[in-house]
C-alpha cells in the first residue's frame, strides 16, 4: 500500500518508520513544507520520496496528516477535495473536535479517521523519529460512526499492527481528557522551567544541583512551541478549566504554608499519593 | 570503621549499602524507631545489627542521620551529647539551615558535618534502598568552616568514595536553591496529581490515556508525606517565595489563553525551552 505522511517530524517520522518496518507501507511518500525536514527525512530513510501534496495524494491509498493541529485544519479540506471514495485520510493530532467537525461538513467525510496515538517525546523534527515508538501505548479513534466502514477498518488494522491498544470516544470527551492528562502537564512544566529560569538570573549555582526529580518534572518544558501553541489554542476552553483547577490546587498548598496548617498539608500530599493506583495500572 | 545509620529508609538504606559495598564501613549498625523497618533492614542485609541510639553511638566512628528533617533536629542534640571529640556526625537531610544553627549552639559543633546528597526517588522505606545510588550525582556540604578538619575530611572521603561531585555552600543559600530545584517540583507534582484526581470522580477514562509525559510530571506525587511535610515546614519561607513565583508564571499562561494572545504564549514556551541548556549540562 502506498502511504503519504504529511509532516515528517517526531510523530510522522516515527509513524513512517513503523509502517515500513511492519510491511504495511510498500511505498512511503513524504510531504513537508520545510525543506530541511524533507532533506533530513530522505537522508534518514524515513520516506522513499518527497512530493507535493497533490502529487502525493494522487498516488496514495492512505494519507496520514501528522502536522501541527493548526495545519491539520488547513490541510484536511484540501486533501478531502483531492481524494476519491477509496482513499483514506487519517490524522494523528492531539486535539480532535476541530477535525471531526471540519470533516463532517464535507461530502467525503466518511474517508477521514480522526485518531490520536498517545505517544510522544519532548523532541521534534525528523531527527526525533523513533523506531517502534507506538507499541504498547493507547491510541484513540474519535467519532467512528462518522467514518466509512472500510476506512475505519484500515486504520484499526494499522494501529493493531503497531501494537497499540485502541480506545474509542467522541472528540469532545477526548479533548477534555487530554487537557487533564497531557496538556496541563506541559503547561506546568513550561511554567516550572520559567520559574527556575527567572531565578537563574541571580543564582547560577542552581544548575549544579538539578537532580532526577527536577529533570522529570521539567522534561516536557523542552517541547516545541510550533506544536503546542496550536494545541492550546484549539483546546483553549478545556485547558483553561484545568489550569484554573490546577492553580486552585496550588493555592491550597500555599495556604497550608502561610497558615502553617501542616495537618492539611499532609492530607493534600496523601491524597496526591493516590495517583500511584493510576500509574501502576496495567 | 563502624558506622551507625539512624533512619534506614530510602536514603539511609541506600547509603548503608554503598558504604558496605565500598568497604568504608566494616560494621553497620541500624537505628530506627519503626520495628517493621528494622526487621526489613536486617532481612535485606542493609545493616549488620540493630541497636538503640545510645548503644549504637557508643560503638561507632561515624553516625549518619538519615531520618526526616524534623527528626534530625530532635536527634542531633541527643547525639551531640553522646559523642566524644573523635566521633563524627553527618546528616543527609534536604534542608540545612536548621541543622547548622542547631549544631552551632553546641560545644561539640565541630563534630557535625551537614550534607545533602542530591539523589532520591519517589519511594520510601528500607525496600526502597538502591545499590550504587549516589554515583555521579552532586552532594552539598554546608558551612564547612564550622566543622573540625578531621570530621570534614572523613565526610569528603566518604562522598568521594561514593563517586559524588562535592559542592560547598552556606546553608542559607542551599535552602534557597533546593526550594527552586527540588521542593517546588514536588509541590507542582502533588498539585497536578490532585488536579487530575479531582476530575477522576467524573471521568474514569482519563487513566486509560495517561502516557509518558503525564507519568514523568506526576511521578514525584508518589513521594512520602512523612518525609516532605517536615521539609516544606523547615523551608517554608523559601518554598512560599518559589510557589508565589510559580503561580505567577502559571497565571501568565492563563492570561495568554484568556486574552487569546498566542504570540506571547509562544514567547513563554520558547523561554521555557531554554531549560534545555540546563538539563544538557554535563
Amino acid at each position: 500500500m502506498v502511504v503519504t505522511v504529511a509532516g515528517i517530524g517526531l510523530i510522522g517520522g516515527s509513524m513512517a518508520l513503523a509502517l515500513k518496518d511492519k510491511g504495511f507501507a510498500t511505498e512511503l511518500i513524504g510531504v513537508d513544507l520545510n525543506e530541511e525536514h524533507t532533506k533530513k527525512a530522505l537522508e534518514l530513510g524515513l520516506v522513499d520520496k518527497i512530493a507535493t501534496l497533490e502529487e502525493a495524494v494522487a498516488q496514495s491509498d492512505l494519507i496520514i496528516l501528522a502536522v501541527p493541529v493548526s495545519a491539520v485544519l488547513q490541510l484536511l479540506p484540501k486533501v478531502l477535495n483531492l481524494v476519491n471514495d477509496k482513499q483514506v485520510i487519517m490524522d494523528v493530532g492531539s486535539t480532535k473536535l476541530g477535525v471531526v467537525e471540519l470533516a463532517a461538513a464535507h461530502p467525503r467525510k466518511g474517508r477521514v479517521v480522526a485518531t490520536h496515538p498517545m505517544w510522544g517525546t519532548e523532541f521534534s523534527g525528523p531527527e526525533a523519529a523513533v523506531r517502534n515508538a507506538f507499541a504498547g501505548k493507547a491510541t484513540v479513534i474519535c467519532n467512528k460512526e462518522q467514518c466509512d466502514a472500510d476506512a475505519f477498518e484500515l486504520v484499526e488494522q494499522l494501529y493493531h499492527l503497531l501494537g497499540m491498544r485502541l480506545l474509542y470516544m467522541n472528540a469532545e470527551d477526548h479533548d477534555v481528557h487530554v487537557a487533564y492528562i497531557s496538556h496541563i502537564s506541559h503547561i506546568t512544566s513550561f511554567a516550572l522551567a520559567n520559574t527556575v529560569l527567572e531565578k537563574e538570573k541571580e543564582e547560577d549555582a542552581i544548575f549544579e544541583l538539578a537532580s532526577g526529580g527536577f529533570e522529570s518534572t521539567v522534561r516536557l518544558a523542552k517541547s516545541n512551541a510550533q506544536m503546542w501553541v496550536p494545541i492550546f489554542k484549539q483546546n483553549r476552553d478545556n485547558v483553561l478549566d484545568v489550569l484554573n483547577e490546577h492553580i486552585a490546587q496550588l493555592r491550597k498548598f500555599k495556604a497550608c504554608l502561610e497558615k502553617e496548617n501542616y495537618e492539611y498539608l499532609q492530607e493534600l500530599i496523601e491524597n496526591a499519593n493516590k495517583i500511584r493506583k493510576v500509574l501502576n495500572r496495567p
